[in-house]
């Protein structure tokens, strides 16, 4: 993701106070936002690019006339393996859906590993077997990498960081600050499937139906989707870390709009349903790897979800909610029985590692 | 670095028989590349990019017309502070220096860190407000960014990822593969000083006199020697891991011709010279963060040598031998006592967590 500056959030642990970084640091949600706003960009000084502080995916550069988008991400995620994907395949998907968001069509890769010594050849070949499948199906080289060796115990097993640039596409003009009153929420797809997939991997949890991660690249989709609507999509995020709950509270927060969304629209499988219940998370705080949230005009709605639906990645996606002008900055569910419940971010760690 | 496939080069530890990732396999030298050549970029598949397999510091791209230079590293360096620099610094140099390679200014960078649990925030702050301090004096901007945190004991404290693209200046035309029987090759400053630094700092040697990182940007360097001698520059090469000795045997690989260098033009700093002798360390295969080789045309090289000198960071630029035709693939060393040895890449790991 891009540099974020979060304003106006309330601080449950204040990082003053801590002192030392915890794993909700990582989380994707508030503490994560408060890291970068509070530690890290005041740091960083007058080499933080980006002006305006706004959160996005992803980069946008102009190089020599042409808009380039530029994104990283470091994968951590236990265990390597797991039903629906592995790391190599969920670096590559995580870097191509940041640039994706941004309206971008990804050009080249950059991956680097820091291996820990003793780490498998067996395990390195297959990652790195899946990265090369994975840029292959989504048609990007992998032009420049690294390798770093770290001694045992000084790493877990390989960690993997991905950069990509994309050229955005023409028409494309989304941020997560262009959203208006007015305009409609759409989601690809089902949600809550990775993290919860990850989860069940790494406790063994053996539940009935096997949950699949949903990693999947979504260059496809967004590419249908803005030669359908164009400028008309004000907004795009891919709802990772933090899930569908962080990635609409960004945009309300940097947009200065309310979202309100309906609890019976938000799509979750039976099998995702029934293992947060048992796990007591909340599908819209869990991680997706393989669905995108859009901010778009309204009359452009519904021919936008026609071409979604078109798509095997979209082929779910569904009317999620609204943009208001009330409680901006806040993002409102309008419950099964009939009730409203504040959506608020994610505040700590729910799930470690979990990309 | 970028892809290598180096060929020829004898295995004194093959991949296959090891199984599992050693420290050597991170040590830029001749295991680096074999586990490269054997592994990685059979694994990788079609999905690897840049043609041809030649080994440069970063990947050349065309994006609409203008050629844009990419280049990723991860940086593990132990311990984070060291004299010289830390590892905020030390990833910015180490990514402008390898776009500097390939002939290129920064336009932008992007910052990824694997954090471990319980690492000090004053430290975040510290390496944070180091990349953004180095970011700044090189001119470039930190365009975006990623934070991960695993849990205490699955990193050691921070390592971070840097990924720079730059615009490759007029005139230059640099390779690998492009060094002829004739040319010239230059070295910008002393060598050695960054890996003996690193540790002694790591050790607490003490050595009478402390010796310093020679981590710093070359791009400016770089940009006076193209302004200088455009295309008559054939090859340029930071040589961080595996040190002089690494990376002149990658250009006579590539290149398939011979180098023969003087061991009295070897500028060794007397500190350095006597760490390097005390530690058994062969100041040729110790890593440097601020220096560059240059293979360049004869008729050119004097008054590149001229404006190189006439910056601080060429101040002891000097020539250090010549690109013959015999003996291709081999670096030779004429010693002060008038004789000759072979200068191999550096085999194994020398000093895991250099950089």
């Amino acid at each position: 993701m891009s540099l974020v500056d979060l304003t106006g959030a309330s601080c449950p642990l204040p990082v003053s106070e801590t002192e030392k970084v915890t794993l909700g640091h990582g989380s994707g949600g508030q503490l994560s936002a408060e890291l970068l706003r509070d530690v890290l960009l005041p740091a960083l000084g007058a080499a933080a690019g980006q002006g305006g502080g706004v959160p996005e995916d992803a980069a946008l550069l102009d190089i020599e006339g042409t808009a380039v988008v530029m994104s990283t991400d470091s994968f951590v995620v236990s265990p390597l393996f797991f039903p629906g994907g592995d790391i190599g395949s969920l670096s590559i998907h995580g870097t191509v859906n940041d640039l994706a968001m941004m309206g971008a069509t990804p050009l080249a890769l950059a991956i680097a590993y820091v291996i820990e010594e003793g780490f498998e050849l067996a395990d390195l070949r297959r990652v790195t077997a899946s990265v090369g499948a994975a840029a292959s199906a989504v048609g990007v080289p992998v032009v420049t990498g690294d390798t770093k060796v770290v001694g045992r115990g000084a790493a877990d097993g390989i960690f993997v960081t991905t950069t990509g640039i994309g050229r955005r596409l023409p028409g494309a003009n989304v941020s997560a600050a262009f959203a208006r009153p007015g305009d409609v929420i759409v989601v690809s797809g089902p949600v809550g499937s990775h993290g919860t997939a990850i989860l069940s991997a790494r406790e063994s949890l053996g539940f009935d139906t096997e949950i699949t991660s949903d990693s999947r690249p979504l260059h496809r989709l967004v590419a249908a989707m803005v030669a359908q609507a164009g400028p008309g999509i004000h907004a795009m995020r891919d709802p990772t870390r933090g899930g569908v709950a962080s990635a609409l509270n960004e945009i309300a927060a940097v947009s200065g709009i309310g979202i309100e969304i309906d609890e019976r629209a938000v799509p979750v499988p039976v099998p995702v349903a029934a293992a947060c219940e048992l796990l007591g998370l909340d599908p819209l705080h869990v991680a997706n790897e393989g669905c995108l949230v859009a901010v778009t005009e309204p009359a452009a709605a519904d021919a936008l979800l026609t071409v979604m639906r078109s798509l095997p990645e979209g082929r779910h996606a569904t009317r999620l909610g609204e943009v208001v002008a009330d409680h901006p900055g806040r993002v409102v569910m309008r419950t099964l029985l009939g009730g409203t419940r504040i959506i608020d971010m994610l505040i700590g760690e729910q799930l470690p590692r979990i990309c």
